[in-house]
């Protein structure tokens, strides 16, 4: 089973080849980066989106900063400055997701262990990290499927929100990581497909990688969710995560949280899928999330088209934060951690392998 | 204060005029119903939506049915005939709303009360029974939004979902009823509406109602409300009814039984406002009630745009069901029903005034 057919992130001759996904699942288009503002451009415009992807973008974003300072053969001190004013671009492109900032600190961590490279040596050494970054994303990805896919019964219908697959990540994706790892290892599941408004990313990209995927699929809106849940026909819930607060709180897209509650209320398990990167340890709480405030147009208007009347006001919330204590266990690349809070979260960190002891600050 | 600046109901000349409300809020037009089939189609596909709307609808439906016999000059047998074909046509155009058949069993009722009425008589007879509940419709609920004024508190920020307005009903509307008249007494309120997918009548109607009004209002996904609750930013919740079983358990817009479950968690008064019409004695809980499904369409395409990938398939319930013990009251037109059961139910209709005398079975 391919973990994903397009190639929705590419480093190819020095230039970043985004997917643009605000086109899917209709066409498919790519935005070429050559700069770290393109990739500013295309992270605050959502031509990539996901926590995880857009942690990988900004990674490359740095490089491509570097390829720009080699280009006009600044010194490394130069370089270093204008990496600097590159990297704090990034992190303000949006608000929520952590794995900005924690690809920002990566570069930050190489060009500190690596004081006297020229120009030359940190366009290669950011590189090679951003290309690590992508590689491992993925294979963390396969870990959390691996990891997750003991909590999926045989025959289980298994609900989602947004879209934290392939597309959203590295590739293979966190929550549908662990739907994927389940069919892979012969489970028959099913899947409810929130359309999650107002971007309809569960609609527009969840639906198409099931599709692909062959992964039986059903599509419903977002307040239908509760209504199936009391008809028994949801067993279990697996969103991902854009930030992880050191308690277990988790931020991720708007909608989330409503659907933890009604899981609660249903007593059906809540899980979070996401890669150690999501998790901010100098967060002690949800409470410390900004919550970004994306343009009433994204509600007002879909697909060019206006649905409402001229002067409305629309509140857009593009995450909400769901308690550690509505969440059943969160899925990581290290282990499960049930019941989550600062102390299981913290160890997990200590459950590392070569490759958290390589990457984990 | 106008109740509705748009006549979207009027029965002139022999003929009902809809406003077709799947074009609001950008296009104002008018479907021009000359038989009881054009308001059967008119119900099916929702130019005409609300249950009270509808139930109007079908009164004036069998009215039409009687002109169609009248001008093919058929004797009394042959015109009750075609009314009892008419009546079961426009009691299966929509299965969920009860107000469908409250409408026609007024008409029955009337026929068997007027055994030796010509087809004239019985013309004239069903058009002033039309014409009643038409206007007791609009009273009805001016009466809910009295009853239901004093449940809203100065500076209450209130919740809806759908359209409970004035475009649903006769006129006024029922939950935007209390809204209205909780404006008029003079109280300063605002109002999230929930956009309502699939068809967004909260984004198209109740958003176009309060705007027209000068209500304050603010759109949000559906999704949203609950982290909205959360935030502390919701007061109460007012919605409309369907269908009202004997146990005062609610079939509403699908959305209602999420927002009702999120109101329990977050201890927000979650308030049902129907007239009596809505309330169906014959059945004893909501799980009797018949749930619509409609098209997947509704749902993977969005002003004619396709939203989804091909081959996906989608769950379109247009209906859900609020348990009682869910809903903190209901509005009624005799008054509010707090904390509801079977026997409160069955207690609101001796409490008639001389319209319920008059009127209600």
């Amino acid at each position: 089973m391919s973990n994903n057919s397009i190639e929705h992130i590419a480093w190819r001759e020095g230039k970043l080849h985004l997917l643009d996904q605000r086109l899917l699942p209709h066409k498919i288009a790519f935005k070429v980066c050559e700069s770290h503002r393109d990739v500013v451009t295309a992270i605050k415009e959502m031509y990539v989106r996901g926590a995880p992807a857009i942690g990988i973008s900004a990674a490359f974003g740095i490089v491509l900063a570097a390829g720009e300072a080699l280009s006009k053969s600044f010194s490394s001190g130069k370089t270093r400055e204008l990496l600097k004013t590159a990297s704090s671009d990034l992190e303000g492109s949006r608000p929520t997701a952590v794995n900005l900032k924690w690809a920002t600190s990566k570069a930050k961590s190489w060009l500190s262990d690596n004081i006297e490279a020229s120009t030359e040596e940190i366009y290669t050494g950011l590189e090679m990290l951003a290309r690590d970054i992508f590689a491992d994303d993925i294979s963390n990805n396969r870990k959390i499927g691996f990891n997750g896919l003991k909590l999926v019964p045989q025959n289980a219908a298994i609900l989602t929100h947004c879209n934290a697959g392939a597309l959203a990540t590295g590739g293979y994706g966190t929550a549908l990581g662990v739907i994927r790892a389940a069919v892979e290892e012969g489970k028959k599941v099913s899947v409810f497909v929130d359309e999650t408004r107002p971007l309809l990313q569960g609609a527009r990209i969840t639906a198409f990688e099931l599709i692909e995927e062959g992964i039986p699929a059903t599509l419903i809106t977002d307040n239908s969710a509760g209504y199936i849940m009391s008809a028994g026909k949801v067993d279990l819930i697996v969103v991902g995560a854009d930030r992880i607060a050191a308690n277990g709180d988790a931020a991720n897209k708007i909608g989330t949280y409503s659907l933890a509650v009604l899981a609660k209320y249903h007593g059906i398990p809540f899980y979070v899928a996401a890669p150690l990167s999501t998790i901010d340890l100098s967060i002690s709480s949800g409470a410390e999330v900004v919550i970004e405030e994306r343009s009433e147009n994204e509600i007002t208007f879909i697909g060019g088209n206006s649905i409402a009347p001229e002067g409305i006001k629309a509140l857009n919330y593009a995450f909400d934060i769901t308690p550690a204590e509505l969440i059943t266990a969160i899925i990581t690349e290290n282990g499960v951690i049930e019941k989550p809070d600062k102390v299981k979260i913290a160890d997990i960190f200590t459950k590392g392998d070569t490759f958290l002891e390589k990457h984990t600050d």
